[in-house]
């Protein structure tokens, strides 16, 4: 294993203390339990905003830790779920009193530690609310996951759902705009390559020398399908077209209920993906991706929505939520209204989101 | 060969085609010659600043271009030094009678195409200046240059001369600012892996599982020596002190003298780094380096920095000047003074820098 790290188990600590020692002006680490949070957390009067999922998805979670976007990020190890105590803690910390909205990608292991958290974080009086991100159309069920997994529109959910937090958005408003951009957004992904966790040492799958993973997982789960290398064209018009063509995913995500005071199963619609909608577009690298690589990509997807009559008005390339040195891509089409402009446009200021 | 490409020949114009459609804001493509200019070029009043050099180490130029950084980027073919024609071109189109500064890092196929396009463009009632990048402290000679190669400190040098360009600096002293950068840079690199050209289709060299270079050049060349791999703790400290040490290289560089009409030789006499200075601190990753590792390496610098009376006062941390997937990192310290915070902090908005 050739990584520019000490000792595998302390990948997770030291990667933290360089951030927070690179980014004095926007974060602070907290250690044992882990996680970044804002400087100048918590707010007055804004709802706070948490994520966070295993490590080796840099810069998700801890790189958008800032102003209009994340009150905290709660980074488990290396491809695992953070911790409930992680999420209380941090919560503790940065909540102001207008409550608390995790955002949660949908894998096993976060969804029931977050529901751990929150009923931790409500028996001492703290309000909070959740909302599941389940966009990747690849497969339903998973290595880690029930139903879909959450991958690319996490990004964008934190960057839009922190700006709605600093628009002064209350927790119920924040969650139904989660909950929109959830089913707004799709995504799909495909590996060339594996990677290597620290922990393990080894790569975590074996891909042949003319082999891809189409719509793989980002902690290397199967995908479709395992098919013989293709050109960029041809994957960016089998990621784009399976990401168009689905619709209908009708299905039902867990959330708390604050009036009921429990779990209630909620009842989800999709929203489909049509001639002249318009979309932000989203490719994204798996980490070891060089980004000439993506912008071919990009370059043949805005040739393929523009066939399809959606109407790309922002976009967003680069390795975001990656899988270490993964090479592959995922592509993310979120559809966009004048409130999710407005919000993407807002300015922003943690790590690896200024403008 | 594993790559999201279409023919290897079309790489670097698919990828510009990407860039382009994703940016349309900020900047244009032009092809044959291809470069990158700003959308907004010729700027009335101000000195246009064009760098480039061969593609593959991306965002490093083509992501630099826009406001507060470059006017135009000239890519060439992967790890191949534009040509003349390209900056030649690229001069004429966004020069506003101001003047053009070259930055043109220390190889010598983009410094000899460098001085043919400042040639012709002279020819055409252009006025030119060139500063030539040499901050890399590995070796003196190299695969393919004579004197010190420039690596990390052209993508600093992009960002301050930009911004010196847009506070009004004239020609000259435009150029001063570029020699000083220049002379204040030190940078060294390593590497983990090699990479893959689309061209070749074959790792640039060879290195065994438990070997790391050490001193790498950006196209592979090779560097100090080739050790047994090492912690990410060790392999910061060899760096931060080769840097650190490095004193005393007075060298000759070309230039062209404006007053004298000819190519003249500048003797410059180099800087020191010394305790009590303030720097910048840049951890590089080499394009397949996951995040969190090139964070672990900023820590153990800042420690480094802090023992030897170094005081970081700004930084960068990233994926910039890259190799392709190489894994692997670069540390480049900027010495700095008022003039260089100023300019480093003005704003800055192109596709890969936005502040």
């Amino acid at each position: 294993m050739k990584k520019l790290i000490n000792k595998p188990e302390d990948v997770v600590k030291e990667s933290l203390a360089g951030l927070g020692a690179a980014y004095p002006d926007l974060i602070k680490v907290n250690y044992d339990p882990n996680f970044v949070y804002r400087i100048d957390a918590p707010i007055k009067g804004k709802v706070a905003v948490i994520s966070g999922s295993g490590s080796g998805h840099e810069p998700l979670y801890t790189g958008c830790v800032g102003y209009g976007m994340l009150d905290a990020a709660c980074p488990g190890e290396v491809f695992t779920a953070p911790t409930p105590d992680q999420m209380l803690e941090a919560a503790k910390l940065v909540h102001s009193g207008e409550g608390v909205l995790y955002m949660v990608n949908n894998y096993s292991g976060d969804v029931m530690n977050y529901e751990m958290a929150m009923e931790l974080a409500i028996s001492e009086g703290i309000r909070v609310r959740n909302i599941i991100i389940d966009d990747d159309v690849a497969v339903k069920d998973s290595l880690y996951t029930q139903g879909r997994r959450g991958v690319g529109t996490s990004v964008l959910a934190a960057k839009i759902v922190g700006a709605g937090a600093e628009a002064q958005y209350n927790l119920t408003q924040l969650a139904d705009l989660c909950r929109k951009i959830n089913l707004n957004g799709r995504s799909m992904g495909m590996a060339l390559t594996s990677c290597i966790t620290p922990a393990k040492g080894t790569t975590l799958f074996d891909i042949g020398e003319n082999e891809i993973e189409f719509g793989i997982g980002i902690h290397g789960e199967p995908g479709r399908q395992r098919l013989e290398l293709k050109s960029a064209d041809e994957i960016t018009e089998m990621l784009a077209v399976s990401i168009i063509e689905d619709y209908g995913y009708n299905r039902v995500l867990r959330e708390w209920d604050e009036g009921k005071n429990e779990w209630i199963d909620v009842e989800l619609t999709d929203t489909s993906l049509e001639n002249g909608d318009h979309i932000l577009a989203f490719v994204n690298g798996m980490g070891g991706t060089p980004l000439p690589e993506l912008f071919i990509v990009y370059r043949k997807l805005a040739e393929i929505c523009d066939k399809k009559g959606l109407k790309i008005i922002r976009n967003l390339v680069g390795n975001y939520i990656t899988s270490l040195e993964m090479q592959g891509c995922s592509i993310t089409l979120l559809k966009m209204d004048d409130e999710l402009v407005k919000l993407w446009d807002a300015s922003v200021k943690t790590p690896s989101f200024r403008w």
